[in-house]
């Protein structure tokens, strides 16, 4: 099993990658290959097509693709490649994400998207870890040690909160 | 002007007929040339791109496209044709609609879709009409004697009610 | 065919002119020539239903009109007249849009309206000259150059992207 | 003061009839003369403007009009006069009525449409009637009366409820 | 006929106030005479249902109710009396609105209350006058005065930007 | 500890019963008296403030109201007494129980309704028993008992299912 | 009865702090014990769990747990005790807090949680307070001077305002 | 690589069965090796720990989780596994499945669940089979055979569609 996981993420704007780019750290912290592109599903249509027709060949594991409004960005990749898609709805100005929402997770049988919350890029990049540890067994320990560590930050704020005197005069 | 007006109808899925077939009547009411065709932007992706890219060549005026739940159909074939898109949002078992109209109609700026209301599938026949008369002159007189005749029915109704004695014993 | 190509841009209030101008930078960029007006509905309705009756005889080819809250704007106009109406739903303090979207897309079988995305006035804009083109043939070029120039930046934006190093620390 | 009260009952369509009968109902019951029409906004708008426009003479000291979908009629009609119009969101198909009810409800500054609940036709007519009491004080005993008859209806339940056993088995 | 109008104005908060000031002032504006009030439907329940009950005694023609979230006042108000009941939905921080409108517009049958759209303060105002305006013929003038100058206003800006040249570089 | 405990359980409408009635056989099931009424916070004002007055003196540990649409019921009692009140929203025909859901849970601060889901009158009767069961530690075996069934029967379900073929021709 | 109030106010999250020192600041003016911590439902699932189960032990009369988003911090502790669990839905940057309402409101036949309004941590504050109220009687004394001195803040504004002379020049 | 690829199903109710029997039938068609449970999130919630702790030894690659309304249960057994969990959400009578979608898809950051759309029982079944092939490269090409199959069935569709005459008299 020589191959390494690699990851392609597609937003389909730059004004996403404030965003995306919590996607990014995760992988990094994985060290797992990646490829962050700019291709949108409606002005670059052709690139979309072609991406996820050639994921495969090019090692691509796993598609990440991120959009808002309309957000048909997942689902038109998903359509050219039996590589699994996780789509993440971005929050624009109006109707507070919801659009984006509804437009990646309703997609029609036979075509799946692995949704995630509204901006919700940092679990985008742990599903995505999540499941190339199917086959990539080693990352298991990382995505545990991550949970502990998660734990322990939680209790180190539970141990403050504890403490605190709550004096409100 | 030798050129007729002509116009394409694509529906997600067979099972969106019941709804488009209102499209279609009013079509056929104006005497207009029409393909109906059912084409996935989800499961049949390259034949969505192909009919786009080719539907100026083949001399569609206007494409109209229906589709339900996360409904891609009609954003993704605006991304490849200038030719105008009217989507229709076709009402499914959940979210009463919602999900489609917000799929359809939160288009991102650049690449237009004119939407019509859920199931307005006879508004998107007309809208049709009327961008054709834009150039087809001749189709304003029966636009206008529809609006006409419709105005007559709602009198009609109205004569009716005026009537009513309404005893509700 | 002398008649050049004329569309008409209402807005419901001034307050609506910086999203509405991006309609208009839109039909400047085309040189289409336009007239912008602020009617409203409600508040001046004689000249909104005297507006849409002359439009036709007017020359205007479309008439684009903008309107937050209830939004009848829109179906208004296109109550009186069978020149095609584009109806952009303005976002405002409350709802987020989602009264406007509504109240403009929900049209009864018969008068349709091209509803655009809220706040999507360049859509409007494009889609109007979508619209025309199908008369105008000489506007399809413009409009495959601007899809061209759009598909340019974001592959610009997609080159920057991939080229970053995302060094989060 | 010689002037009876009257009150228009406007419909947008005759399938609002089975709802809209209910305020009919109400203001037979009241003794309240009315004219019930099947007016639309869009279909016949010069209709639905005249009639406002007379409304004050033809001696309507109140309009209701009630209408599904984009439910544009009851702002329309408001548009035309400064007679009080009340307004019924009627539910239709899709969108379970929130569309009509934010089309109505959502007017804009200065032109007032009184909005009652979806398919709230019996409070539309005692709406009415309120609004009537301000000036034909005589009508006021007769609301105190039904209200009374509520409240005994409401009781004779209660009554019955608190002597049932509720055996389950 | 002596009696003169006569408007309450209850808040359910006095955070309402910057609100609901846009009642008084259409209300200063009609020289009608009005009580401003905070009573809370949940705080200071017995005061409510004690000023419904005495309101028609008391000489009022209408009671305009504010409220947000819940928003149990307009309702509670009506149950006491048929003197007719104005509600304003107010936005508060959460759930934009929707909350207060739903509470307030969606009264059981028998017991009305006039809804206006979220934070419509000033609509309020204006529809009791209208309401009033049914007794009082005199503000009838005064109403249609105020419209005429809503469209002259309208108008204005009408000119304005008919006349803009919409540069934009 | 000679006091039993004893719920008042009050519906808007008898209409309510066939969901209230679950309430109802939850209390049964744990031998707690109650008291099932049918009182309008609309219809029957005075009655609810009444009771809502008088029931820490009636004995009452706890008030379980439930209401559909405006569903200001549970607030009102609220308003009135410092027994906790648990609030059940109604479905009813439009919104889908949304309106009631909100109407009740968005109580202003100071006066809280402790809310269950929509139609969740099972749930609202369980909650009452774990509240009494502050006091009456008797009933917290019983409480037990039952979780420990639910999960046995769950159990028996996941049983069944493990062994199913699930042949599909 | 030598037994104390107690109660548990769990958080998901430190950020949750700022709303839910409103629950402690009440408990605090009731002199009620409480212990106030961070646990998570996703984080540290297994001190969630652990510390439901002990909680009638640990002497917790009640459990307030407050969560954001998908918030399942209150049913997952309801569902490993039958101490009462209050919930708080905690409103986050996307959809307003409608998610938070429903993933807790929502809870399925036989696990109830007591859902207060979005943020409504003071009331959530106060529900325990009247829970605790049916044992420890001495509470409602102070729970009624709280209502009183809440309804004399209300009529101190309500003076105020009926002072005012609403100058708007 | 001598493991196979194993899935559990997870049912919070029975009343899921006829919805996630499309799950099992597409990992029967991949002769991929299932287990079906009924495991509640909160009627047999240690037995929900239980089985997500043990779910990586007992061999499972994937967990696919269905729930309504409140829908906990796929984000409880994400947090105690790193195992990727796949979430369906259930409709269920009230909130037309928008409870169970926001319940699920909100997750905090840290513990991703992969989202489809309401019902998406199928999706989640191909989700599951997309995911596995990563690592078991021998699904591809039935996943891609699949594919291919459903653009067949498009087709035939579409050649039928094609053919029709459309006569509506």
């Amino acid at each position: 099993m020589d191959k390494k996981p690699k990851v392609a993420i597609i937003m389909g704007s730059d004004s996403d990658l404030p965003i995306v780019s919590k996607t990014i750290k995760v992988l990094k912290e994985f060290n797992i290959e990646f490829e962050a592109r700019v291709i949108s599903a409606h002005r670059t249509p052709d690139k979309a097509s072609q991406f996820a027709k050639e994921a495969e060949n090019m090692g691509f594991d796993i598609i990440i693709a991120a959009a808002g409004k309309a957000a048909h960005l997942p689902g038109v990749l998903a359509a050219y490649t039996v590589v699994p898609v996780i789509g993440i709805p971005i929050k624009s100005s109006a109707l507070y994400g919801m659009d984006a929402l509804l437009s990646i997770v309703q997609m029609p049988s036979g075509i799946p998207v692995a949704t995630v919350g509204i901006d919700g890029a940092e679990n985008a990049g742990l599903l995505a870890v999540e499941m190339l540890s199917i086959k990539y067994d080693y990352l298991r320990k990382t995505l545990k040690d991550r949970r502990e560590k998660m734990a322990q930050e939680v209790s180190k704020k539970d141990e403050k909160v504890k403490m605190e005197e709550f004096n409100f005069d």
